[in-house]
């Protein structure tokens, strides 16, 4: 089942014609399909950022929706092309981790297949840009109705990336910031989740100390922690770009302590 | 009545997953609708700047069109999220200014409501992304077809935003830049009913004085005042940026000399 | 016959209203229509730059397809709004070569008319953008079923772009970089075609000297040349940026020493 719609997350930028290639193939192959910008600004060669940029924004969309994302410094190289079904969505591209954060998002099983029906592909396939030659035509044949298996034979040994963990000292958490988006927000790796049933004391990096969780992005403060609306906790300067402003980048260490809720 | 057309404008940069996140929303809950990236880089957390930019576009899409704007420094605190009807438009947004140049412009009376019907929003709302989880589903609700009256309750103290007001000085009109274009161009708030039934004699800005409107971007000249495509006084470094050759940005002073237009 | 597609090059960026304006127009032009961003990241009033992203994807596009550029220095001076019909395309924008590699590149042969239909355009003609007054109600006007014969008069002298010439000079090729995509690769002007059927033997350019092709962007290089997805010798620094590890731009020398292919 398919929805018709096909994205793309590539790093690609937007000064150039790959983007308007790629959907001039997709168009080509299947006329029918509504093609969405999913991200083409992930930093170029940046395979971790553009898997949590599609894993954040593929549970949104519908089911049956194939998504493409090409950020693929192996390109011509040995590393594989390949297909992820999971959770009734599709997920297209080099086989690096960048779509694995999404596809393991989406369901704990998933179905994996190398691109191995070339008959499927543009008829010259160049080395340097398997997104048009070879994602997008795979892409438009999956949206305009074809199955998994006519795309690829199964494969169990996908390449994961793997985010830093979560680590826990004492009365405390020591995380790292994965990601800084355009308003200068850093995104860390830890999640709501890994706060239990305890409750924020400080948030420490970059020197500064945070004395609580805002809920929102509070203009009475210098700098806020709150938890993002992907779950994770971001720290932000409200108004302002709490990476320029802390001189903080991905890597950067962040550390919070903890106390137990409060009997109530 | 609905075009099925939504647009987006925010100020959200396309390096990040917000927008891709919004696009998944509108797709999953209103399948048939045509999303249109109206403008994604207004720089961030600048009202007045996104205002401008709806107001520019709204006009010439078509009747049942539903435009989103989101820039909203105040997302998470008592700011309402709104949608206005007007002159067969609808406006979804939070209620700081962003909507009410296109809305104002679009019609001398408007309809308002407050978004109150959470059981149109994503089923968990975060405090930071109210695009993703209020304005994207009743977007997409109105774009399907869906009655104001459904999304909201009347509201008539709609957060306003206002333009510096052009002031007359004896022969002259004084006004300023209120956006700087991508060319470099300087926008100002004189509009051509400021001029009335005079002629431009001089435009004068940050020490330098033009002589005379030209009808383009004349290359045979190292600046040039035109009447913009929007209809405002604008000037521009045929060839070059103004705004970096003139060292000037928004909030500068523009001074009008005019004269009377010859007799016949 | 159309395909109901119109994409969009353009030199405007994504910072202000003026794509958004034009893809108004299309839509309340021709509801049914799709409208595909190709590149609007052409630096500013570059026409060579315009004419080699729409060259390099409008061969990718469904026939029927109608492309609009419009990165147009000489808007509202006497140069001509113009359309080519070429390969099963059309291709519309001002007559200032940016159309002419796409429409070249698509057909030996093409039917060019000067637009003068102003009944089809907005009632109201800007002198600054024609983009959106002109182009785009032409462009929807054609993708809507409209023959090109109703737009225009035919003209046989549409102004052609010229790439710089490859310079052969006794056993080797003198060329120049005549493009730096977004991840710094320097894309010249001389193509596979040129190499004949001799072996590459060094590639220099500001200094530097490859010692044959590759394939790929092969990481155990510091510097690679390729033949590019577009069949053009591209160099590139595999993980890096090879404009600025080079300190090269447009308009930089290009030396290849060529040898016979081996005997068998």
């Amino acid at each position: 089942m398919t929805s018709g719609v096909v994205t793309l997350t590539t790093d690609f930028g937007l000064r150039d014609s790959f983007v308007g290639a790629m959907k001039g193939v997709l168009l080509s192959r299947c006329p029918s399909l509504q093609i969405v910008d999913l991200c083409h600004e992930v930093p170029p060669q940046d395979v971790l950022a553009g898997a949590l940029r599609l894993a954040a924004a593929a549970p949104f969309y519908p089911p049956g929706t194939v998504h493409v994302a090409v950020v693929d410094p192996g390109v011509g190289s040995t590393r594989r092309p390949i297909a992820i079904q999971a959770a009734g969505q599709v997920f297209v591209g080099p086989d690096n981790g960048v779509l694995s954060l999404a596809a393991h998002r989406a369901a704990a099983g998933w179905q994996a297949v190398v691109l191995d029906s070339p008959e499927l592909w543009l008829p010259e396939v160049s080395h340097t840009f398997h997104g048009r030659d070879v994602f997008a035509p795979t892409a438009a044949y999956l949206a305009c109705g074809g199955a998994l298996a006519e795309v690829g034979n199964d494969i169990d040994d996908v390449v994961e990336i793997a985010l830093p963990r979560v680590q826990r000292e004492g009365d405390g958490l020591r995380g790292a910031v994965i990601d800084v988006d355009h308003f200068g927000n850093l995104i860390t790796n830890i999640q709501r989740v890994d706060l239990g049933d305890r409750v924020v004391q400080t948030v420490s990096l970059g020197g500064a100390t945070i004395e609580k969780l805002s809920s929102f992005y509070d203009p009475a403060e210098p700098l806020v922690a709150v938890i993002s609306s992907e779950g994770r906790l971001e720290v932000a300067v409200p108004g302002g770009n709490a990476a320029l402003e802390l001189g903080l980048a991905v890597g950067a260490v962040v550390d919070i302590d903890l106390r137990p809720l409060p009997c109530v």
